[in-house]
């Protein structure tokens, strides 16, 4: 499936224009968290910070998405960001828009279940995989390469079929 | 020295009215720590419980006190309250009232330099030993049981010499 | 490189004849350690493990290789067999060939500088990857997965080129 | 139960003639262990070594007592030199004496049911603790300081006694 487009009210470490088609292209990591959520704290976030350290900037795209579904009150904007600096989060964090009821929009349209998630969606746009909880970082880290193989491998697939449907000296070897 | 009185904007799971007073007699281990500081998710908090499921409550009291000196619009007492659901925090939390600065005045009056810091106050309310940052578990312990067994030393002594101071009446008191 | 063959006095969990060839067609991840190493108990034996949990048996082979070059009356094969029950390690583990000097042959012919070392073997039997220490389980996940995946990539992109092979004396047979 | 004599065949890191007794006075930490048992490795040296570091040698002295109830062929006195070295364990360590079964004899006479298991035993020689499996330090932290602040206890309440039993027969020899 095509992963939704986020519905937000704010980003950070973003421009507030920011979409998650923009990182179209690149592997894309979304950690989906609550700043108040222990999980997040001890699981969720240190791995992305490691995914981000780990893969090349210009493969992988770590992306947080703030999706408050509890104790609204206090985790504000004002909150949010403060949490950020002090745990040193510095991939772009989109926070979820509210919706009409606990569960904010986006995390409506994903069908998730709560936090720690984490989501991988290929260069397409494709959701891959959707994890709940502690996830293994030996898998992550499979799920992550094979991702990025599997385009290079598309690519040069391309190259090749583009090398055998060329026409040349006036033989066609398609 | 003897730990000075708490001045407090506010009291969680306590009664508004709760003082460090009256904690007098035990052992009172107080973890002082700021809700968005990880180190004090990471370790302080963790070991605050752990003390509080360890040692019996008529011997040893476990209290929180949150200094707030960063950030003072994200830990607002609405923030404080979610995050004490979230972690689990059981013990009584006391929030440190604004000073004129940045520190708080209680955090002022014991002269703390961040969070977390780990006090310990003995059964006559002697500040006895003050931690700052991750601490030794093994050291921790041995310190409140320094303090347990001392004070028992303390009464057996009392309860010697009374016998001893028992003689009256132109006998001999020793 | 091709990865040398193992020189071999002994195998646990395998046939005495077992050789690394024999698993040509998969990638080979390969335990270096020494049963009284720390670092190979604490990090290496149990990565080594999650490896051979994560990843199917007929693309990963995990296989230990004991290097001993120090206290060698101290881990003789009496030894190293109760140390894999202990361990519960249930991978094949080849006993590196005592060398002329205190560096067996197989560490030499791989110039490996210590225990634990993890070695990285592809599908066609070339060294792809040697880290010595502890090692990130993303990384090691990544790497892992390139390697399946390069070789799908490879098998589709023969599939690919015999296609385009089939274009022979001026026929397109595409 | 004042704490059984240790049946040994051998010591290392302390003199063959050692004994426990050598070390009445002080509180007396053991770790009991066999080098090839997971939890030993993972916990409880690395709990003894701490105790070490943590107390005064004068007040707490910390002992290995190495009971081999199986792989006895594979855990010798050359492969534990080898394992203690690489462990950098430099506390004293009794090798415990085989016995008729597969149980040794001080692990019989303490009636032990496996390792890593942790006594401690007190100034007098009195065995006040016995612990199997992983162990909280906090609650040992507490128990050996205990016993150091009781002994001191015992002192000063020999002193007022002394003191208090000096009135007798109506007469004060004070």
């Amino acid at each position: 499936m095509l992963a939704p487009e986020f519905i937000t009210s704010d980003w950070f470490n973003a421009d507030n224009a920011a979409k998650l088609a923009d990182y179209r292209g690149k592997v894309v990591v979304v950690e989906v968290f609550q700043m108040l959520c222990p999980g997040c704290i001890l699981h969720g976030i240190p791995l992305a910070q490691k995914i981000q350290r780990m893969f090349p900037a210009d493969q992988v795209a770590v992306l947080g998405l703030h999706c408050v579904f509890e104790h609204h009150a206090a985790m504000t904007p004002v909150s949010l960001n403060a949490f950020l600096q002090e745990f040193q989060v510095t991939f772009p964090v989109a926070v979820d828009a509210a919706g009409e009821g606990c569960m904010p929009q986006t995390m409506e349209a994903y069908q998730l279940r709560g936090t720690p998630s984490l989501l991988i969606i290929d260069q397409k746009g494709e959701l891959q995989a959707h994890h709940l909880g502690q996830v293994s970082e030996l898998q992550i880290g499979a799920e992550i390469a094979t991702l990025i193989a599997s385009d290079r491998n598309a690519l040069r697939a391309d190259a090749i079929s583009e090398t055998a449907s060329g026409c040349e000296f006036g033989r066609c070897t398609v």
